[in-house]
């Protein structure tokens, strides 16, 4: 078996497939773990966290508690998050070495079914699974391309200080974290993004909720991003043109998954704009070929390539088994989750999307200020909400999502609920502990 | 219909069937919202909240954050408490008139079926619910009775400062939050519990992992209290008697159900040690007469009272249609959470419960070291884990416990596993947003 790729998607496949007794080659050109664990999810998430705490520390006040003169120190925010990325890559490396998978740090080119050149050398196989990621996508800007003023998420990522003025273009999942985090180190931070609200996979009450609760941050809507002229960013919105003028901007108007270089074409893999097209068991058009993760422009999250990655092993090692098990990827019942602050998740169809489907929903939006818990810990006048999507015949849940603390840990529940296709009915029968801000969920049951 | 009992059951049962359009009185003697929400888990949440706060001000530097003079005024914590108790009760006192609940300030007495006392006079109703709850459990120990230097949770949660030496007398939740939040805020604190191991309700490796995560709290297990002289608890251990000095002496052995004052014996409402006796649905011996909460004894958390108002309303408007939609009191899929430092979580049995009832399982436990979010947000040494409890041959799950952040967040998805009766092989098929703390249970399921 050889995997081409070891991010999320790939070295998980490699893991399974060495775990059930496979030979497997896994090629990765870079840094195992991928986007997600070196420049991606994981080291967001750590500078994120140092964001949280000082944020806390300096608001608790309220609470009771205070703290003069917090300060941060950006190098050692950065050396936390290095070491966090250090200590996972080797435990990713350690995971596939007791999964004797041999790891190649090469490039690796596909043939054909069964034919693949890794480090200049061609094995043939049984099995290849493509898990070759995404990359930043770059918008046709005039003045973007080799500006020293602008950088991408991994840029970002790397910058060795807080800038005082942040232009973010792009109000999606990175363009928001990236916002909340630099915001509350104290960057000065403006998001521009094209449509009329952030965050899309939310309908735009929840997102504007966001928006409320990032109240430091100075968002453009339906605005257009027309041309970057060295520091400023010019722009045009209902009111006109705009103009700009940033320390640092931030290009964050999402990823393209990685097509080139590695074969895809001259080996024949059928691929469209979004990626290569797989089917829901995640085989492409050439025998015992396999494509899973952001490549296949399906759900570009990390646990969406974990899931993909194990429904291929799965009908890779038994196909029978796997098709009676139901295992394919249902896109509906995969969460998601932006850790701004306030925090956001969700899952399954949003509002909008039921009625553009012509779905008969109910749709409730609770506050989460029904929680105990949520007043007790952010206040009374805090920001945050549940909203539960069910189709108003059968009471079937068709989506959930909330804006608030601990949203991304809660979220599972949900995907849980929408997996197991429970009705709003059913959902009231499940005891949620108290008090937590889950229970807002449980409040929009009950709605 | 006539409720006694202001508490979570009492007044969830006293709304629902008040916008079910019948007319209902609420008797509470004292505050609406009982023990829960004035001294039970509301206030408790909101002081842990503030230690939280504090200790995270405190520690934060190995994440880059420093403040220096991390300080807390007990007054504001306090106040703060008050303040969100009283919002929570202006909450459910809104909540009742909405429904058009009478609330009466009284004690009730049953005087039999559909006879019930409020305030001296004596009204006729078609149901009664008693919901008159738990009082702390005081035991016959020498020398605790009239002794100033013990309180009890309700006088721990007035209390005007910190103690400088805290000695507790029982691990349970009440006990080992209270130490949590006290140790936090500075005090030298000692747990006194007379079993083995602290928190019951999970199985020893965990309570002994949530031990190690409350490093400043000094624990005494398989420890007999059998005086308190002064300020002093004398105990006995392994290694014969000891003597502990305390400022303050925390009872917090448990609590009992309120069997009296309300008319139980008289008219003729069967009792056991645990509490008044009820079925699933929760019918007590009397026609008519309904029993929800900590009285009945089962699982006397405010979520679990909640569910038993539920039901009992339920079967009060409807009552084949609550036998068809299956509502009854399932104890098992009852989530419980300890809001300590670090928090824990769980539902269903434990590994020595299905030890003891012959159920042939596979418990598997995997530390959260595993999660790149509890690395990021913790470091790589942190206390953390998750165990996963399944039937060896159907693969069924019958437990999840958690010791480490966000627990209580995350552990309604379990309640949820468990309810819906997911074996392992389903649980591996439900995506868990990636990089959550959550994901142990998912890789709890993979292991």
């Amino acid at each position: 078996m050889i995997v081409i790729g070891g991010g999320p998607g790939g070295y998980l496949a490699a893991e399974r497939l060495g775990h059930a007794g496979k030979k497997v080659l896994l090629a990765e050109k870079e840094t195992l773990g991928g986007t997600c664990l070196n420049v991606g999810c994981i080291p967001t998430k750590s500078l994120l966290n140092s964001a949280k705490l000082y944020a806390h520390a300096r608001d608790a006040e309220p609470f009771g508690v205070t703290a003069t003169e917090v300060s941060f120190d950006w190098a050692r925010v950065q050396a936390w998050k290095d070491r966090v990325v250090k200590t996972l890559v080797a435990g990713v490396t350690a995971t596939e070495k007791k999964a004797k998978v041999e790891v190649v740090k090469a490039a690796a080119t596909l043939l054909g079914p069964g034919q693949v050149t890794v480090d200049g050398q061609t094995y043939s196989c049984e099995h290849v699974i493509i898990a070759t990621g995404s990359i930043p996508a770059s918008p046709p800007i005039p003045g973007l391309a080799g500006n020293p003023a602008v950088v991408d998420s991994t840029g970002m990522l790397a910058i060795d200080h807080v800038p005082e003025k942040l232009a973010v273009i792009g109000g999606g999942v990175i363009g928001v974290e990236f916002a909340s985090l630099f915001a509350a180190f104290g960057a000065q931070v403006d998001v521009i993004e094209m449509l009329d609200e952030i965050i899309p996979f939310m309908d735009d009450d929840l997102s504007a909720l966001l928006r409320k609760g990032m109240s430091a941050v100075n968002f453009h809507l339906s605005a257009k991003v027309t041309a970057i002229e060295g520091n400023t960013v010019v722009f045009e919105n209902a009111a006109g043109q705009q103009r700009l003028e940033a320390e640092v901007i931030l290009e964050a108007v999402g990823r393209r998954p990685l097509l080139e270089g590695w074969g895809a074409q001259e080996a024949g893999v059928a691929t469209n704009r979004q990626g290569v097209i797989v089917d829901a068991t995640m085989r492409t058009n050439l025998p015992n070929v396999w494509a899973v993760g952001d490549v296949t422009g399906r759900v570009p999250l990390a646990h969406a390539a974990y899931r993909m990655a194990e429904i291929a092993v799965a009908h890779i090692l038994d196909p029978a088994a796997a098709t009676q098990d139901g295992q394919i990827f249902r896109r509906e019942s995969v969460p998601w989750a932006v850790y701004s602050i306030p925090e956001a998740a969700g899952v399954g169809l949003t509002e909008a999307q039921c009625a553009e489907q012509g779905i008969d929903v109910v749709a409730k939006t609770v506050p989460l200020t029904l929680s105990g818990r949520f007043i007790a810990e952010n206040g009374v006048r805090a920001p945050g909400a549940v909203k539960l999507i069910s189709e108003r015949e059968s009471g079937l849940v068709r989506g959930i999502f909330m804006v608030g603390p601990y949203a991304p840990e809660t979220i599972w529940g949900a995907a849980t609920t929408l997996e197991t296709e429970l009705t709003v009915a059913d959902l009231r029968q499940i005891v949620f502990p108290h008090p937590t801000v889950s229970e807002g969920i449980r409040e929009a049951a009950w709605a």
